[in-house]
């Protein structure tokens, strides 16, 4: 054991970090990397060592605000500082990366310290290898998805509580928006926590927050769903499954997406606000995230399965995901197609697609006999039941509850790319055009993004925009032109699929 | 592309980290743990994002020493940012994640990226979970092998270059002080560099550190060997192969111990220095690192052929490491037996290893003809040229060139450990006793450890001491006593294998 003064950095890690003088590391006979117990009079915390020559001199200890809050100190104090072990749950993750099954008690041992802040980046990385490499069977998918859901706030939301999902991948289809209100308008209860774009140019969260705000704490949530039954709000901002964020955190530098763990990711979320039933969009395109029917049939044999053993009613609609679906692509464009869609004018692919979905939840959750379900959505958007229950989620979320889709705001910066031939539009790349909505500006500016003119299978003539790009900049205008030209994401009257040379 | 003021914080973080706030990380588009270019009106250099929502305000920047000091700014200083791609090497390390094999090129672009410090921990992490779990093949591990020697500072030693090494796991062991004197005072040359210990309670480099310097340059090192031909300093001083040090701190919070990057990291260290001829020692036993004779043969083979392919002459002794060799365990307790042995009066085991390493050396590099190599050693030690050889390397790394085994000061805190029956010492567990030396303060206490005073197949009676501990503070002292009273290194009469009940 040494005692050693604190030195504190006013900078929050998100690790237990702290730092130590080489010296003082021999001297208490550990390693960069290993724990250690840290510890006042009153207080104490274990934290990983790392180490340094200059900045912290010998007798000193470097603390940032996670650890110092934890301790209580200020800076100038004396801790004691002695030896800590390892956390049983990196002998866990080891035994994952030797190929060996973990038992229930072994993963809520690891999500538990993840959502602790315990395990170091090298840690959590290895886990993630891990898992990559050699997969969950079934078993430990059901065992993560319930420590996840087990080290957050789950809710209970009661009986007849539905919800959807799609595992993403297609520009514009934004069916959430249009699902939940139908849902709603049916006398359901429908949590929903949608996510915010990270590679793609607009999240539901995103677009839904043109319109309301989006960042509710779980008792927001609980007061949200008590008075609307109702909402579209932001997964990050409820405390619902912690874990899952930093799981993500760590797959995202290698885009590691090992199959059970997005199994457990999805699940995890739905458990957490108490689904009783779940509808599960799996789109599959050349662009998009799941290229082959194969591929989609045996993920939603498992999400169905998985849903068995939750106790959430899953059904799975494998659904064409070759193209966007609705004209806008951005969250003020998206959210101006989710309006027009309520009021009766909406792109058809979007209504359609949003209409399935609902019909399926309604014959799903019984609300509905079989074969009528889509029936029953449909009357409920023509009538503008849905309409209205969206203007009373939107005013719950503090928005306008007289919005209506031409007062969408969108940027007035705008240039339009045209066809070189005639032809008919023979695909739109998800990916592409995805790219070219984000050097616009989405999602962080609102306004910015893409409108498709065109739909796959439209006649184009020379000289007719094929789609607009909206930005807030002539900077951000200029680099959305300049990658649009050079990627073209629409293709027009192309027949020759490949040339062998 | 933003622009922002630079909040300069004095820690370096050994990472190319900035943190930003998660505005201006929306604003650019991009995502914690992507890359960003950052740049002045004279310099950029590219960085890993981190974001809060505390203590850097959106427009602002905080930099560490490592990255303020590429730009050249020392905070106020106004920086652009833009999003830049991820460097190659995360791609190949994903695709050792998917278990392919890694082309030349590849692995030295992953090498090169770690030396330069541009993978952030999770990639890193990510790298050696993938060789942990999928490995190499041998065309990868000479890859790997070459890729740390080029990213290095190798030095060329000339012709008759000889070198040792020991995969470790064995207390006490310390045989290279004796072989590389027998080496130098045979006109080979030795350019021998060292560890520190990281779970042991002392490396070749500790205990030399008793009788001189160790801690030398490259630049520093080659002077010394054109002079005296031989030396024993710390390897992590001299830059030979800097990727090793890192690779294997993230190898250290999971001990993972990838064979192949074993392999690599061994056969650096001695491409390095430019050695043409190698002898390996491969202790097995029980409480050793390898405990099967099978597993011993299959290294074995394994670091012969690659030195073949590396044109360094290898040859491999494996030697039993059921127990400790030499009577001292701890850096000065060790340095005393090394002198003694040079002074005709070593522990036996010690000596007699240190005669069959350098006998086989000899042979090896043509100094003797097969079979004479032994006894050319002994001659040399007998004579007492290896001491005088000896004295010339301490003296040449700054040491007292007149030391002698009585010299050595070890702890003044002792306390012995008796046997409590009588019977032959069965056994000593390596691991066990290094716990008891380490409790006692080594390796950070030169003076502190245990000292033997049984071997295994002494006959011992009630009361006699096995052991001594040796420490420099009480504290420390009571520490081991009750370590060692627990966990009992030493096993006196044994017969009794296991007991099944």
């Amino acid at each position: 054991m040494i005692q050693a003064k604190v030195v504190l950095y006013a900078i929050e890690t998100g690790k237990p970090i702290v730092v130590l003088n080489e010296d003082d590391i021999k001297e208490i006979g550990c390693h960069i990397g290993d724990r250690v117990f840290i510890s006042t009079a009153e207080k104490s915390v274990t934290a990983i060592v790392d180490a340094t020559t200059s900045f912290v001199n010998a007798g000193e200890i470097a603390l940032f605000e996670d650890v110092s809050q934890s301790l209580g100190v200020n800076g100038g104090e004396t801790v004691s500082i002695k030896p800590a072990g390892r956390p049983k749950s990196v002998e866990f993750i080891k035994k994952k990366l030797d190929g060996q099954k973990l038992g229930s008690d072994e993963i809520r041992s690891i999500v538990q310290d993840i959502v602790d802040n315990n395990l170091s980046d090298i840690e959590l990385s290895s886990f993630v290898s891990g898992i990559y490499v050699n997969g969950y069977d079934m078993d430990e998918v059901v065992a993560m998805t319930n420590a996840m859901v087990e080290t957050g706030e789950p809710i209970d939301f009661g009986p007849e509580t539905v919800d959807k999902h799609c595992i993403g991948g297609v520009a514009g289809n934004r069916t959430t928006m249009i699902v939940v209100p139908i849902m709603g308008a049916a006398g359901l209860t429908c949590p929903k926590t949608s996510s915010r774009a990270i590679t793609s140019p607009a999240g539901t969260a995103d677009t839904m927050e043109v319109l309301a705000g989006v960042d509710f704490t779980t008792s927001e949530l609980k007061e949200l769903i008590s008075r609307v039954k109702c909402c579209i709000v932001w997964g990050g901002s409820v405390n619902l499954a912690p874990a899952d964020d930093k799981i993500i955190g760590a797959e995202y530098p290698l885009s590691l997406d090992p199959e059970g763990q997005v199994l457990a990711s999805v699940m995890a979320k739905k458990k957490s606000v108490d689904a009783d039933y779940l509808v599960i969009d799996i789109p599959v395109g050349k662009s998009a995230k799941i290229a082959e029917m194969s591929n989609a049939n045996e993920l939603a044999r498992k999400f169905i399965e998985l849903g068995k053993r939750l106790g959430i009613a899953t059904e799975c609609l494998i659904t064409d995901g070759s193209s966007p679906i609705g004209r806008g692509i951005g969250p003020a464009l998206e959210s101006r197609d989710v309006l027009l869609a309520l009021e009766g004018k909406g792109p058809i692919d979007l209504v359609n697609k949003s209409l399935d979905l609902a019909g399926c939840l309604f014959e799903l959750s019984g609300k509905s006999h079989p074969g009528e379900g889509r029936r029953l959505a449909e009357s409920i958007l023509s009538s503008g039941k849905a309409r209205e229950k969206m203007m009373e989620i939107i005013e719950a979320q503090g928005g306008n509850p007289k919005v209506r889709a031409a007062d969408i705001a969108v940027g007035d910066k705008t240039y339009g790319i045209q066809s070189d031939l005639k032809g008919h539009v023979k695909f739109i790349d998800n990916k592409l055009i995805s790219k070219v909505a984000r050097a616009a500006g989405a999602p962080k500016d609102k306004e910015a993004g893409v409108y498709l003119h065109a739909d796959v299978g439209d006649l184009v003539k020379k000289g007719d925009t094929l789609f607009t790009i909206y930005s807030k900049t002539e900077g951000k205008l200029s680099d959305a032109i300049a990658i649009a030209e050079k990627i073209r994401p629409i293709i027009v009257g192309g027949v020759v699929l490949d040339k062998i040379v």
